[in-house]
């Protein structure tokens, strides 16, 4: 039986399989639907985590004329979200405004007693990851742009490792990249960052063979780190998001451990196959309680509303070790 | 209060709101479904105008072979529609047949005591602007090409301007063109155009990023020329098409007066984001009550089906100056 | 009234018609729904045959890392299937195992005694055509590549005819091929092939302006050979693929008696224009009763599911010749 | 014997054949070499007319920014040029500057008592044509942009014909257009255009299969217009420019007459196969002495120098005859 | 010391290496200049064999339409040659002419007594290769299409082995196909073809990465075929073609004993880096006298002009093992 | 009088210029032609340094397999040199041989008294920047790669500004990149970086307009950085790439204080027209002598040979304050 290492999360929405898939959807999907704040379109691909006795996150939100925002959100029992009217400020060393081109598919990871947000930016027009940090979820500061441009998905790990701060991120061209694998990077302070690798490739299975991204922060497991992310194949009508998962070594996450060959979840529902982008199902974090082992991924579906799905650590872990590549 | 310039059309369709939205869907929508004529496959991206008491128009008809052509329909209530059996012949002024590669798009201005109709044609192969007119929709005569190709989304202002006619356009490539913005161009006489002008370009929201083209035929107010045009962005998955609006000035419609940052309706209905073209709100008639102030938009719905849509003038005028850019 | 050459299959699924299409689903559409096999996520563009009183038949099987191979199937009433547990194994002459990349869009046409089996094939990273045997469903023997790469969508005439084995195909790029015409090959002995002709050309008509392939191994009627096939166009939004049918000539079967210029099915229900890959219908099979003229098509639909036509062969040879180029 | 309509030139530059080639390149090309001009590195696509007893031109000066202005030239014997300092200014109407983004391929055009210059201009970033004229070549005023974007190769007739002026172009997308005709367009005034049509196509022979534009003004014979143009071909290196001939008819310059299937120069000369843009010979204006029918054309060679080249009026149509498609 | 099996050819052309380069250009290069031909602009990729105690070949002509025909030449020396001033008819079974849409890039090889010619040949706008055989230069007769589209530069081994002819190829797409490996099919009669199967793969050396084809029909020696063939790299100018060798079984042609890591020749000449497509040198036949090992390669230089370029058997294999992959 | 700051050369190349240009070529370029090492096609792209009395570096040798790596190169006089006959060995710090895929472009710079070698290597099939350093150049040690892919053209500052090391790079694609502007970096140790700001963007000056790159290593003057770099256009025949320059703060190298609208050399002499990627000049270093001002630059031509170019620190700098933006 695996552990998980880390808080308890007694209000963690939960409800039991009825099939033997390795991850399964919430019955009342989605639980965050189109147009839930006033004048934004879509809110997905969010992330949010355990906050004073409820959840508090960071959503992307589309707002009417199209340009992707942050706003904040936050939820006693992690299914019903109260959202700011305003996207959140950011500001910098000087307590100057940091202006945004646009901001989207953030994550939001607490190290220590700081949650930090990464999320996708646009500088000189181009994308490019940015790192930001609150420590109470109103007032947030712009740290540094940790690369150079181009860049998406980069999701920090949950705790230092050896004296060292771990991000991933996906290096990127300038439109919609059809290639892309994972890289991990290295940094003692959260300014300057080396050490890149990369972590794993783009799979030959088709589910993941044009390109892969980090998705959930890492979950601590006594068996290594948990790494829920997103693969994406190329058919003749566009791109196919499904959800991968691999487990990285404790000591050295530069070592994959397993990794799955088959997808863990892959565009099926309505609500992931009609929308804004048909068929994605896009995961930007996930809660997982020590005390019961229980996932909750929350995801982005069609790149329209957000969807919840669950599993266990010895669920999946089981699936990822019987299905490895 | 901002006023219609123009008739009373009591017999308009009509529905209240029950949403702040600035436009608003018809309950009852799509109003012209699958398969309405017979050897049809679709009707989509169609216009009408008040006549005689009920409405008429000319529809975009994708025939079974998949070549679109134009179709007369009629309608009492602009809701329930009787087409013809065959496709609309335009004779030429020597009396004989315009000969068509195909035809889409249509729109229909009436001008003083004529009805124009402009559409999308295919010459060398190649897509051009047509122009051809009718009296009584049962005999119409072809004018010219106005323009050189590339071009499409003609859209005519439905009276002279300071002695000249008005011409919207959106200069254009061979094929799925991957950027657009609406130019301008005057006419003494309806054969010879010059003085061409970019009206609006393309913005920096990107539900209109990449690429716009004038929709419905200028609404005339007191306050100026109200324009619904369209905006499309790119997704990993295709082209979006949204629903944008603009005032021009009055008496020189070459000055935008206000630009609305946001759409005023974008693709979220089954009927919008399910078909031949997943997620395509195209408008290409509006329908305006002077008395009431109220409009009812016409749109092609996914390349598909026909939907309805409604604002009034005041709605509409305050969300695009609420909203400017 | 026309005939069927061939045998009686008395238990062959049908459903009269509802309205005057040429081609008509099936009310309980789709057959085969999504994940109907163990670790398996789609089926769909397959094919079967009668068999010792049922019918058995090969099927694309989308296995849960995404890449696709073959399963065998069988079943009483052509409607409900039951699935191998693994891919079948094809072994080579010299006892060996056939090793596959992948395999997709199987056919199956029995030729005197033996059941031929033609499917896209992966060898050296490129699409293929494969050709393999069964006698009994439980063996299956590899016998060659009849092509170079690149090709797909290879379908074989039901019998010899002057002799020689005859072989339509595609041939493709290494991609999603943006075009792509029917051939038509012969072989004394289904080893070496030549006489390469192309037997119909892609069409002006739209649904198949982009590219047209084989669908179901040719249905032998005293008027001709009834060919079946799949024709595709493109949208902003992607490809869609519609059904179309042609007549060819009995003895020449280079001669194209007959091609029809509309589609005969397109697609227009939930099933088809939402999935992995919207908006496609994809003849692989029919199954013809000589008794009563009766026709089944099995079609793969948005590359999700299997989805079930029927038509006779009066109603669709009339069609052709109705509609013919 | 053809004859040439027109002026005498006495002083035109001339050389003898000493191939059989239907046009020869003068032997002491190029005749004007690279960085003619300080702060400019490249002078090619130009233009010149008789004027004043010598010739007067309109050239196009790469300045050392690599972009693109017109400069003024002028020359005694058509062979050795001195060129102004600075860009030539066109005012306009208002008295103010006419602002330029950049301006290429001008050609000028006598026609009554002005000479009009016609170039492909930048507008809003995109490639449009441009019309200016002078008396004086001192003194240049800006007319108008005859045409929407995308436009380049824009050629006016020498006079008007039935009370028309006539101006060729070839319609292009926003890049290095892979494709193009030559189309023709008219005007009572030269502000408004209308009544467009192609005259002629790409051709299926290779070196004019890519794309084909108006190079010379046409020159009155009493036979018809001798249209001297451009054809591109693509290779697997790049476009290579050669250059064609046509007669177009002399009442109605909508008829071709003959077009001659065979170019008649090709780049062969190291000035024309090496340089900025390797293989081109673009042909921008051509003097045609009456007295002799002798035919001097200038021509862009490599995008970085300007060559000459001769033929005689009868020359030219008996190849165009004897080669006609 | 290798031998080479086959005839002795005292008056080919020779010289000797004044470099150690495995292949050394002839110092008279090119031997056929622009323009050998009447209306003929340019002679490249061709091939020739001994006849008659001179040379006779099969030439690439293209004519002053751009399109490239087939041309007949023939020699005292091998290096100057006398064409004939119309293009080779061939004729078809039925004894008329067969129609060319254009044709290029032939290889001639003598099987027995018979001299067979392989060319790309365009079907329905698509290139193919053709198949035609003479015995006395005078009269050609088409065999067929040995495969379906899309396929160039087919190379027949100049004996039968074991009882099958075999016959290398490439198989392309539609235009400057930006990839190639070269195949090896196999046939009974020269009509029907089957067992296809990757002879070897573009290469990961740069020069050899993007695509691979076979040159000149291969040489037999005592220590296999000794295969000559072309190799592409992209660079951001365009295609850079050179020259590679390989040895293959003497009694399994489809197994490569050695293939060299090295080119054997890439363009550095000037006439091979100047020219219609610059940076090309094109190997399409060899003569190798048996008596002295000596080995003389024909190739095309920059799609302009016809190179000649010398090794010996010993040389070339020694280079082939010394480098090998 | 402009001053550089730095040693003195005195055994420097040096040549008078004999025109006003900013930038002069050497009489005798090129000084590296093809072939100068055994098994070595082309040398270009290289740096050196002054070293023991002479000149020391490392270049960019393309090997007869047409896969670029890295030798040593020495010489008295900067104009002839000697060549190791292998490629340089780096040492990883565990004194392991670090494994290059490919390597290209290199740049030597010393800082303090360390050399270090930068470099475009292969990582995972991407370019991605190395850095590695020497202190002999006999003993070549591995340090890191700096930043993530896709990155190219990283050049070092020559000595650390305020306590930091800064590295301009060029954010890339996997291809022939066909955009790209120049960052700046900075580092406490060389092995974390980070505070990615843009430096420079590429240019509306057409010449600059597709991407620029750094080129040689900043050249300290009293008046600030003298940044020699490249720029490149697109043509429709390929690249073009010129040489630039500029000037930047003397304490804040973000900082640009002039930039030169004009480049100061632009592919003109044979060597650089005609080659391997014909139409490129590619600065990579430039000595600096303090004593007299005086500047030599190597630059790659054609891809193929090393060029040398002069100018003095006064020179360059008025012209590029003279022609600023």
């Amino acid at each position: 039986m695996a552990k998980i290492i880390g808080e308890n999360i007694p209000n963690m929405p939960w409800e039991e399989p009825t099939t033997d898939a390795p991850v399964w959807r919430y019955s009342q999907n989605p639980i965050i639907k189109r147009r839930p704040i006033e004048n934004v379109t879509r809110v997905f691909n969010s992330a949010l985590v355990p906050f004073n006795g409820g959840f508090a996150g960071v959503f992307r939100a589309e707002t009417d004329n199209g340009i992707p925002y942050l706003y904040f959100g936050k939820s006693e029992d992690g299914l019903n979200f109260t959202f700011s009217k305003e996207r959140i400020v950011f500001h910098t060393k000087d307590g100057g405004e940091y202006k945004f081109e646009y901001a989207y598919d953030p994550r939001v990871v607490k190290v220590e007693d700081t949650y930090y947000v990464i999320w996708c930016d646009g500088q000189y027009g181009s994308p490019v990851l940015a790192l930001g940090k609150t420590q109470d979820f109103e007032h947030f500061e712009f740290i540094s742009h940790p690369f150079l441009p181009f860049n998406r998905n980069g999701v920090l790990f949950p705790r230092k490792i050896n004296g060292k701060y771990y991000l991933l991120s996906r290096p990127s061209d300038n439109g919609h990249t059809p290639f892309g694998d994972i890289y991990i990077s290295e940094s003692p302070d959260l300014v300057y960052w080396g050490n890149h690798t990369r972590l794993m490739e783009r799979g030959y299975e088709w589910w993941q063979g044009l390109k892969i991204g980090a998705g959930c922060a890492p979950i601590e497991t006594d068996e290594g780190w948990l790494l829920i992310y997103h693969g994406a194949t190329q058919t003749c009508n566009g791109y196919v998001y499904s959800m991968g998962a691999a487990l990285l070594d404790k000591d050295d996450p530069r070592k994959v451990k397993y990794r799955c060959g088959n997808f863990v979840l892959t565009p099926e529902a309505d609500y992931e196959t009609i929308g804004f982008v048909p068929n994605v199902t896009f995961p930007c974090c996930a809660l997982a309680d020590a005390a019961t082992g229980r996932i909750a991924i929350y995801y982005g579906a069609a790149d329209t509303v957000v969807g919840l799905a669950f599993t266990t650590v010895d669920k999946i872990l089981d699936y990822i070790v019987k299905f490895k590549r």
